[in-house]
């Protein structure tokens, strides 16, 4: 194995083996060329090669996502990083840490005139756990220009002390950034200048780094006394579960809440939690009790005394603007990292994982007796009847096609929705306990669902399944431009001619203006696109061309398929809003 | 006309539109739409919409690019504004100005974990002229659940003073904006939360804002005398032209320029000046004397005593390798906003534009007569001639190919270069007077080639050339995602399978790794996607099928028309090393 002669580069990759860490996803470029080179030399290192940043950054966010270990981002000098940043912000607000490299020059040639070259030292700061600049390595730089611009050392004994200084403030900053991301799991950043020459190479390693371990485990162990008795004294208690991996909750504590009648738990497709007991798709809930006249009678029944919320972001608006205006006694959020006061109701943060708490919690607790429950799983069978009424009497639109294609998953396909119509239109249908689902709902942006479908699918065995609108797939165009495309991964793009997400919205007006800065209706051909990247395309524009499209669409064909699904542009936000109209009347009058 | 009954929103337009601001363009979203409405109802202003807003901000900096005016962006909450990035570094650096506007919730919504909301105040820090967060408008928050989280005013009267407050401090830093944008010409960023709802329209205007101009005029007065000593005094002077927009100095000056025998001045491609007794394509000086035995006494002989630089970034790394290893006696930089230490010999910085400079200057100063261009200007002819016998005897390749295009461009057709292989080859061959000649040179990035041309084609009433190579058009794919791409807009990609530049980059070895990481080779239809965006396309793999091609490519087709030319991705780097090879020989020896 031949080694970068570069010290800061042989560190750094040390250091991340030492780690553990293992993924690295590479971006071309000169400047970097001593770390591509160090990456890929080692065998230890999955090295994954992706031109456009903006979806490197996002397959990066994939493979952690997956993984549950940050994933190495390596980029050249100049405005290369930037384009990490809506990656960075999203992983910010997942918490799904990313480990940034970014090559530089040296800092004489900033701001001086040098081609390719931007202020790249703190360029994340709003969104970041931790940030540094490495430092110049000195042999290398004695041998290079900088001392035109800059003092050299005046002795051998001089230039070792300052060699052997930035070695261990390099160590030392390193280490300090994948703590943050091992055990904050945060994205950090490190910049890092390289002097020319770049590209030399050598037998041995150019130092010897110290190896130090960043992964910790401590955590604060909450008042469970207190949290026993607001829980005990509470007669309705509700469990709102955000953004959350598969199997963070043991079935057997899953068990024991659906079986507490004082006990409502509330999820979304991207929650990862299934209980027949449990309450899917709120907004199915909540969405007609504003259309009754004794609306605040029905609130009053739902608001809870006791909330706890688990994991992250919630899709649905209509529960937080619930449980602002109903506020609950008590809430507390579980969550290893961070609590925020989504509800402005906070009053306690149980720095545990989920699965932790509950088992731990659980069994120190009596059930409930209040029926609190069982009124409102009445509302859910009557809504799921009326749902299934509603299907078989309107055309084929969005609504119809998501409950279609939610049918069709077969089991341990993997999902990715994109936002943001996707994950707002699955959250109206339930979805197989089998199939992991995944969003970016950190940020809910829409720039990057496709290179994170692509990554997070890398290291699957079974195949992934990425939902998304025509304009999501347009915007992450770049996701498919690279080499990892499987065989078995699936794309299914609902394509209703524009940004369907603003129909729905309140207050819109039907004119020109709204066609263009709105909706931004398009007319690009999914299936030329299919064919520059290599993919296999159907199209379905009928419940029963679908039908028999996803009949055979996971198959195996030696390629990555998609599915193209063409809605009524114009049909889809009334057929919609229509269904909340009739599911309003499944609301038992007399709660 | 109808108004938003924002406040904000109304001041924001009324201010633009008084300072002369038009064009805006706009990326879908609902959390901007109060300024949607506002700038789209407005038959002032030209909107545009393009969902990328990676994209949308370059696209934004063609138009500026070419209207010397800001031009206007709008988007949406969230991570949105962070794909505006890569074009805010790049106008910070080119000094093309933008005026941002993202709409952002209030701010009790941030870091609460609510859905598409980061962390937007200042989040391009690093690269931003200015920088502000709007107030929140009172009148209109007081309808909204803000008063949930803050502190609604007690009565009227206190109300009243609190949107007076509000309205004041949003006019000045608007104003404030203004003026960096259209006197510093830098880009700037204001952040306007909104308060739902967000839709709502009236007949009058929700308030008057007091309007005031933002340009000024004024400037700094150069020492005339000193500079004047120092030019006469001194023997050879060398005049750098970077990048500067056509027609920047007047033909009478470029002629005095031109007939000093003490004055050697360099263009490139970019600095959009000619001259027969000019030098372009610096390199062809350069590379071949690297080459030769007496280099230092050739260098010798080319250092000035005094160098002038004009205008904003160069291209060439060997003039600025040359001029910090040879440096003058004095460097003065001629540009109104900037002057960056580039050979690290800066002493003085005349705040004019180039062409107000020179009116001034050289009327006062006396020819010189030292015979410091003539030796060179030989050289330059010796090298031409070696050049065409050099083609004559090569294979076709992107040496060839550029060869061929640059000198098939018909006149008047704008010329918009890619980075970075593209701009780099441009400068081995000379270009038409009458072709404008633009790159993105602040940070050479490769994110925004496509885009920026397009943005720079929609007001212009020539012709419009993309040349670009096949990595920056994948990866600016989504230039083309538009409704605005005109019939006479032509794009040409040279595809040698990769990043051609790293080929010719020093210390490059071939092998796998090479190839994934570096080169990363690419097997995607350009003319697929081609098909998708509804442009024409044609293939070109030799010389003859290129020259057919040329003859007809510019000629109106009622559609854009893009032309393939595929090149040998292993021969085109020796080919264009041996160039520099075979130009040595045209050195005099004697000189």
């Amino acid at each position: 194995m031949k080694y970068s002669s570069i010290p800061v580069a042989h560190t750094l990759v040390s250091l991340f083996k030492f780690n553990g860490i293992q993924q690295v996803v590479i971006s071309p470029g000169s400047r970097n060329a001593p770390l591509i080179l160090a990456f890929s030399q080692d065998p230890y290192f999955r090295c994954y090669s992706i031109v456009d940043e903006r979806s490197a950054a996002f397959f990066a966010l994939g493979l952690a996502q997956q993984s549950g270990k940050p994933a190495v981002l390596l980029c050249t000098s100049g405005s290369a990083l930037l384009n990490y940043y809506p990656a960075v912000a999203e992983g910010y607000y997942s918490r799904i840490p990313m480990v940034i490299l970014s090559a530089d020059r040296p800092e004489y040639k900033i701001d001086i005139g040098d081609g390719q070259t931007i202020r790249q030292n703190g360029v994340f700061e709003k969104h970041i756990g931790f940030q540094a600049a490495l430092g110049q390595d000195v042999t290398h730089a004695t041998e290079a220009i900088r001392w035109e611009a800059g003092d050299p050392p005046e002795n051998a004994r001089q230039l070792k002390q300052m060699q052997d200084q930035c070695q261990s403030e390099n160590e030392n900053l390193i280490c300090m950034a994948l703590k943050t991301a091992l055990n904050r799991r945060l994205p950090v950043h490190l910049n890092v200048p390289f002097e020319e020459p770049l590209y030399n190479m050598q037998d041995e390693p150019p130092v010897n780094p110290s190896l130090s371990q960043a992964a910790e485990s401590d955590r604060l162990n909450p008042d469970w006394t207190a949290l026993r008795n607001k829980w005990e004294g509470a007669n309705r208690k509700m469990i709102l579960i955000g953004v959350l991996p598969p199997a963070s909750i043991q079935a057997e504590i899953l068990e024991v809440l659906g079986q507490d009648p004082s006990v409502m738990v509330f999820t979304e497709t991207t929650s990862n939690v299934h209980h027949p007991q449990f309450f899917p798709s709120i907004d199915s809930i909540l969405a007609p009790i504003e259309k009754t006249e004794n609306a605040e009678a029905h609130y009053q029944n739902l608001r809870p005394d006791v909330l706890l919320t688990l994991g992250g972001m919630v899709v649905s608006k209509k529960i937080k603007q619930f449980l602002r205006r109903y506020k609950p006694q008590t809430h507390w959020h579980i969550d290893p990292y961070s609590a925020p006061d989504t509800y402005y109701s906070l009053d306690g943060h149980v720095q545990m994982g989920a699965g932790d708490f509950f088992r731990e919690f659980l069994p120190s607790v009596k059930k409930g007796v209040c029926a609190y429950k069982a009124p409102w799983l009445e509302v859910m069978q009557t809504y799921r009847n009326r749902r299934k009424a509603y299907l078989n009497k309107i055309p084929f639109t969005d609504f119809h096609a998501f409950h279609q294609v939610l049918q069709s998953i077969p089991p341990g396909v993997q999902v990715q929705l994109a936002n943001s119509s996707t994950v707002r239109y699955s959250q109206l249908f339930e979805m197989g306990a089998e199939n992991a689902v995944y969003c970016n709902r950190g940020t809910s942006g829409i720039e990057g669902s496709t290179s994170t479908a692509v990554g997070a699918s890398v290291n699957s065995e079974q195949p992934t399944l990425l939902l998304t609108g025509d304009l999501s797939f347009f915007y992450d165009i770049n996701g498919l431009w690279n080499n990892y495309i499987k065989a078995d991964f699936r794309i299914i793009v609902l394509n209703n001619g524009g940004g369907g997400i603003f129909r729905i919205l309140p207050g819109k007006t039907e004119n020109p203006d709204f066609e263009t800065y709105f909706e931004t209706v398009q007319h690009r051909s999914i299936e030329a696109l299919c064919k520059a990247f290599g993919i296999g395309y159907a199209l379905a524009d009928d419940s029963g061309s679908l039908g028999a499209n996803l009949k055979t669409f996971y198959k195996p064909t030696g390629s990555p398929e998609l599915l193209e699904i063409k809605t009524p542009r114009k049909l889809n936000d009334t057929i919609l809003l229509d269904y909340f109209d009739f599911l309003s009347w499944s609301l038992p009058i007399n709660q």
